[in-house]
């Protein structure tokens, strides 16, 4: 069975008329002889209204009863597209999904799918042509409504292709793909036609946006080729796929930021055992992520400490470090919500030399003072103040030479 | 295990606010020590606004995902409502259909109920204080979400009590129960302590829109005590219950009126075996009550026949006729939609000569003419005119004595 994986998100669905763009991708598909497992977002501002109706009825909704009202959001679509397929002739059924067993763990709004039932899959899609998901949602063990968290429906797309073993799976967008940086402040932005899960997974997780991180994970675990194209375009997408050889050719395929960051400083931290897990333990306990953390060497048994939250979360991170100075004596917090953070992006940094050095020279060429800096083997970060953000972006760039097309890009 | 179950329309759930006053019912169930089923419905427009998605989507919306949509209407209600409970400190949480394991056939939009999963109900009230139950909606056996048609919920409440044996099912609505009559139209109209399911089946199908008349059939097939009472007070309510000695005592407990109603005569009805169901089996083939049948005796081979149906049947109806007209020669299709249906209703009419006599004596005093009669063993319907709807109404209250406590309710 030629099975094609398919996800619109809210923006594309919003309303009749763009449904009846949706309506076409869906036909090209079957016209090439493919099932179809069609994921559906919320219409635009739908799961907002939701949210917001919830903030109304409780100061801190109980997140099991948020997640079971914000899922309706998917459930309204999905109903409204498969009215038109079936309009258009087309042998289609909506599943939510607990009808499509798509079972996750009990973590309310940001439930990670553990399961999902092939064989229903199967069995629906020799009835259906066309099976319309509810995506962002899923059911615990115990029949729960859980959701995702946001862009959760990319998530769904990916793992569903996985479970169908479909051949691709299509993430419609309002971009065309995935560019050398955000085009709204570098004009010298460029489509990249592939990128690896790796690279795609770091500038997810800088920001880029592009697709869910999460989905991203689980492409690369399942070897799901993920296309990344628009919705209102007929132009070819970026596919994301298993790393080649021909991607370690170049330096650096793509330059993210991320302005959603705080900056804490932890002075006068005592550098004995079991003091980073003392400050670190209850953030985590509190499902606070912390993005960077960076430990200077201890002078006279103390020693400073930096590690940068996303910025909805600096408050109550605050609040925890308010409480962790009272178990770990003479500790000072300061924090910073002007920053920002910057990073190049490549596989080929593995063979190349010399990446980080060129990044710290271009930036200090244009006094950007870089605040904080973390790599990994394929991402040089540095923390940066917010205002020189863009900046930044296009400097480092121009200096990685992204306008023009790689060698990737050229085979 | 005491439980009672209690259910709550859309505008008692309408907002926020409304909720509260709900909270409080709830409240005084479980002061009592019960366990709780909450039944609600939509939030007042929300249904209406997602059918008129539906058609804003398709001029003849796909009737299964119709049902999907419209499901979420309830949903939205149950979490909301939920958050209320959790945030009381109240070991709750909500349930849709398919969570509670409410089984229904595959009729979309008026489907029934056939099994409820007692298990399921018996485990979770094990867990929780109470369950809040997404009304109107149940699955198929296949999964697909199902909805039960207008007023739907007060079958949903009253197949839960059945199912979890509760000792009284609730329906809390804007009325302080069931009235002798329409207290609209007759300032003595007077509120009835009890009611039997039978009479209550009769006044519901008359359109005394109290109770849904399914979830009478179903009260009445499993015995579930039913009070019916207003949200809005503390007033007792009406209990509908098992027949009883003191209930014949009196000739009749109301009069109830219908202007939903259209009649279609036809002439020159060959007097042929197999006719009438050429006649009526298209009808009910399409899905179309027919309420009152009423057939002359035949002269010279040929006859008349009178039936009524719903107003907003009436087109199709006659469409259905003209098709009929085909098959049977020389009929003749005339029409009247500016009837009405007045009745009165008393199980007492079993022991009781003289109560139809006196309700065309009544009439005809007003000169209100009598177009159709219908009879059965504890009502008398008669067709007049729509105009007179309001005065027939009062002469019968009048004429009955219905202002006066019957000995039912001095006993």
């Amino acid at each position: 069975m030629h099975i094609i994986v398919q996800k619109f998100g809210g923006t594309s669905v919003a309303d009749k008329e763009r449904m009846l763009q949706v309506l076409g991708k869906v036909k090209n598909g079957l016209d090439g002889g493919a099932k179809m497992l069609v994921v559906l977002s919320a219409r635009a501002g739908e799961t907002n209204r939701l949210l917001a109706l919830a903030a109304e009825w409780s100061d801190e909704p109980d997140p099991a009863e948020c997640d079971a009202l914000v899922a309706t959001g998917e459930q309204v679509s999905v109903a409204l597209f498969t009215m038109l397929l079936k309009d258009a002739g087309i042998k289609a059924r909506s599943c939510n999904g607990q009808q499509l067993g798509i079972v996750t763990d009990a973590t309310f709004s940001k439930a990670r799918i553990r399961n999902i039932n092939t064989d229903t899959i199967q069995c629906l899609l020799e009835e259906f042509d066309v099976l319309v998901v509810a995506g962002f949602q899923g059911v615990t063990d115990d029949g729960r409504v859980t959701t995702l968290g946001r862009g959760g429906s990319d998530t769904s797309a990916v793992a569903l292709a996985a479970a169908a073993k479909a051949d691709l799976c299509e993430i419609y967008t309002d971009v065309e793909g995935v560019f050398t940086t955000d085009p709204n402040i570098c004009g010298k932005a460029r489509k990249l036609d592939r990128v690896s899960y790796d690279e795609m997974l770091e500038m997810a997780s800088m920001g880029a946006k592009v697709l869910e991180i999460r989905s991203v994970e689980f492409a690369k675990k399942f070897k799901v080729p993920v296309m990344v194209r628009s919705t209102f375009s007929d132009a070819p997408g970026t596919l994301v796929t298993q790393e080649e050889e021909s991607m370690e050719h170049i330096m650096v395929s793509g330059i993210a930021y991320d302005k959603d960051q705080a900056r804490i400083t932890l002075r006068s931290v005592p550098d004995l055992p079991g003091v980073a897990a003392s400050i670190f333990g209850p953030l985590a306990e509190n499902k606070l992520s912390v993005d960077m953390i960076i430990q200077n060497p201890s002078r006279e048994g103390v020693t400073d400490m930096n590690f940068t939250v996303s910025r909805k979360d600096l408050r109550r991170a605050l609040s925890i470090m308010e409480e962790t100075k009272q178990k770990v004596g003479g500790l000072e917090v300061l924090y910073d919500d002007n920053v920002a953070k910057v990073s190049a992006i490549g596989v080929g940094m593995r063979n190349h030399a010399g990446v980080a050095a060129k990044t710290f020279a271009s930036l200090q060429r244009e006094n950007i003072n870089i605040i904080m800096i973390s790599t990994s083997e394929i991402k040089i970060s540095c923390i940066i103040d917010e205002k020189y953000t863009e900046l930044a972006v296009r400097t480092l760039h121009d200096a990685f030479g992204l306008e023009h097309s790689s060698y990737l890009e050229q085979a």
